[in-house]
């Protein structure tokens, strides 16, 4: 492994991860908030839920209670008068759906004066979830889009439509009090109806839409699941007004910003990211070899999220997938790195937030004796990279805009 | 259709397709060539060999005797001495065995004072070939290594050590007579052993690299053909000179000048892409969607080869392929247009050289019935971009320096 492009990445991650963290954001917006009379009720969904609620409650002094709802480990202490749930990511389990009753007892009976301050970030769609067809079948659809290759904002359609909760029903929930709703945006050009499957936020998705995900995909539904496809979501809500904190487009901006401190021009390629990883690893490969050639050093940067199609039974996820194929196109090349990582911290199932790889790390694949093909056709990119080295660790950041991958080119 | 860009991307591709000509090249190159006393024999393969061999004729006045073999419907006329044939590919017929085995003969007993001009041009891997196995066997692992989504480059390490000619053994068969070889590369990179899998080029490639591609791809061989991975390649060979004369580096500068003097910025990502094709299509439309913000007018361009992992039995290309599959990505953007073609203007088994979508485009597969996630999983890009005028169609061109991928946008 190249130890110098190693530091440096370490270095890129942290500091856009840093700057992407939700406090300050939670803060501007609730400080110069006008509140009515009346009840403070906070409701905080996603992974990034508890930092979220922690800087919200620091800021207000106290609500009147409150419930976090987020991913399992992501807890990180007591917040006076609200309860801090972990629940199934991403696959909702029975805490979601327990966690999810609460928040809905919580929001019952409210006044118009009440006001429920509602945190929303990624991965609210898994953790924020009461389905209206049973819990078996609902994983089961999940699991199937998921690795039928959907993408996040698909997959919601679906979602949406068999939940009591999203697609601005949660919000209809809370009525006649008012819900001040801040996101921080995990889904790629921050549609407020996609991200975490939009709770509070009318839905301008169609039950044609719906339906020719489906088919696009194949998937099975029983009848039941079929017929909710039909039923419209509510296309307009009166009692919401909606902030959106920061996005991927900030990520790759941090990127940018602390690759050009250590001496790279940055190019941002897109902030729009969305095909399949190996594939996208290849092709920020095949740009470096080009550029190998210009002699400058150099950090190419796509944010947003690539898809894994599932053909096998190993683990790893898109950032990690993304950067194992790009080890066999910059095989051998002096002073190239790959590398991706889910600004959350959690790239897949795994503990891991990404993977890094460089000129070294195909000839490393191969001394270690791990074979290469197989494990990218087993889509087991976790333990190709822990073999060399290869995982990015962060742990849960605190925060959830999206996946950045960056190639850097040094000279 | 946007019928601006797309007039401005015919004027791309045929300003493009006749800066890499190779005429002025084989002239160049034959003008000042000290020949020995001896004859002059000719030997032209690949999909640009009838160009080269009519430019070769035209500037020595005429060979002692000489072949053309090329793809079905690229013989352009009678060239004096020369016998033009006409072969299958990208799968080997009993044409190119035939017409491989005329060319053997032709060389067969030559003197030292003898020069074969040998130009060499990229189809010849399936053109030129006289198998050490059963031409079904053979045309059953090309169908299977292609399938699987193995590169040009793989797919002729495996070729060449089934091969009578390839990797070097025609120089072999050529001496004591000296080889004069002119090559127009097609494989990114422009390795020798691997363009037309080097009938007149040492190879480097290994025993154990093929067996490890064939592992890869998990392809079935029999006894025989497993024998033959086994035996070594010549090394070493001393009566080759050898000349490149284009590639695609200079197409997609070509591009880049053509799409500047249409008033875009142009900006090369690689001229080495190695992705899946439909994969690379997302990525750009990706580009596209987050520089629409920047109000200028960029064109940025991406040569090389992808790769279709073949899924369906619908007809169509790499280049079709990205196209159609960019489609999604631009839906809606105005002054947003992808297009992608193989400069020897056969893309796949088809007749269309590419494929062109721009922002309206996806509306118009609604429109026209075309059901478009259905086209893609099934690899018929081709009936799908038909359906919408978006096929571009160029007819041979007579050169062959890769493909080349271009995304618009004109503020």
């Amino acid at each position: 492994m190249n130890t110098v492009l190693r530091a440096e990445a370490e270095k890129i991650i942290h500091t856009a991860i840093q700057a992407v963290q939700p406090d300050e954001a939670v803060r501007r917006t609730l400080k110069d908030y006008q509140f009515n009379t009346g009840r403070k009720i906070l409701v905080a969904i996603g992974k990034a839920a508890w930092q979220m609620a922690k800087a919200a409650v620091d800021t207000l002094g106290q609500v009147d209670c409150g419930i976090v709802i987020t991913k399992y480990k992501h807890v990180k202490g007591e917040i006076p008068n609200v309860e801090c749930c972990e629940a199934g990511h991403p696959i909702p389990d029975e805490n979601s759906f327990a966690s999810t009753k609460k928040a809905l007892e919580m929001v019952k009976g409210l006044q118009p004066e009440d006001t429920v301050i509602f945190l929303v970030s990624g991965g609210g769609s898994a953790l924020f979830e009461l389905p209206l067809i049973p819990g078996d079948e609902l994983q089961k659809i999940t699991l199937e889009l998921l690795h039928s290759g959907a993408n996040i904002v698909e997959l919601n359609k679906i979602r949406k439509r068999l939940s009591s909760v999203k697609a601005g029903r949660f919000a209809q929930a809370c009525a006649p009090a008012k819900v001040l709703s801040i996101v921080l945006s995990d889904v790629i050009g921050d549609p407020l109806d996609s991200i975490a499957s939009g709770p509070a936020y009318p839905d301008n998705s169609t039950c044609e839409q719906a339906k020719a995900i489906v088919e696009k995909y194949w998937i099975h539904l029983s009848p039941e699941a079929a017929a909710l496809l039909d039923k419209e979501t509510p296309k307009e809500l009166h009692n919401v007004e909606t902030y959106i904190n920061g996005s991927v487009k900030e990520l790759c901006a941090a990127v940018a910003k602390a690759a050009e401190t250590l001496g790279y021009k940055p190019y941002i390629l897109t902030d729009e990211l969305c095909c399949e990883a190996s594939a996208a690893g290849s092709f920020l490969a095949s740009i470096l070899k080009t550029h190998a050639r210009s002699g400058q050093s150099l950090a190419f940067i796509a944010g947003g999220e690539t898809m894994v199609r599932v053909n096998g039974y190993g683990s790893g996820g898109r950032s990690q997938e993304l950067a194992l194929a790009a080890a066999e196109g910059i095989a051998g090349m002096e002073g190239a790195a790959i590398f991706s990582f889910d600004s959350d911290g959690t790239d897949g199932p795994t503990d891991a937030a990404g993977g890094y790889v460089d000129g070294e790390s195909f000839a490393a694949f191969e001394e270690a004796g791990i074979p290469y093909y197989n494990m990218l056709r087993e889509n087991d990119s976790y333990h190709a990279l822990e073999s060399v080295g290869g995982l990015i660790m962060t742990g849960p950041t605190g925060t959830n805009v999206n996946d950045v991958a960056v190639a850097l080119l040094k000279k």
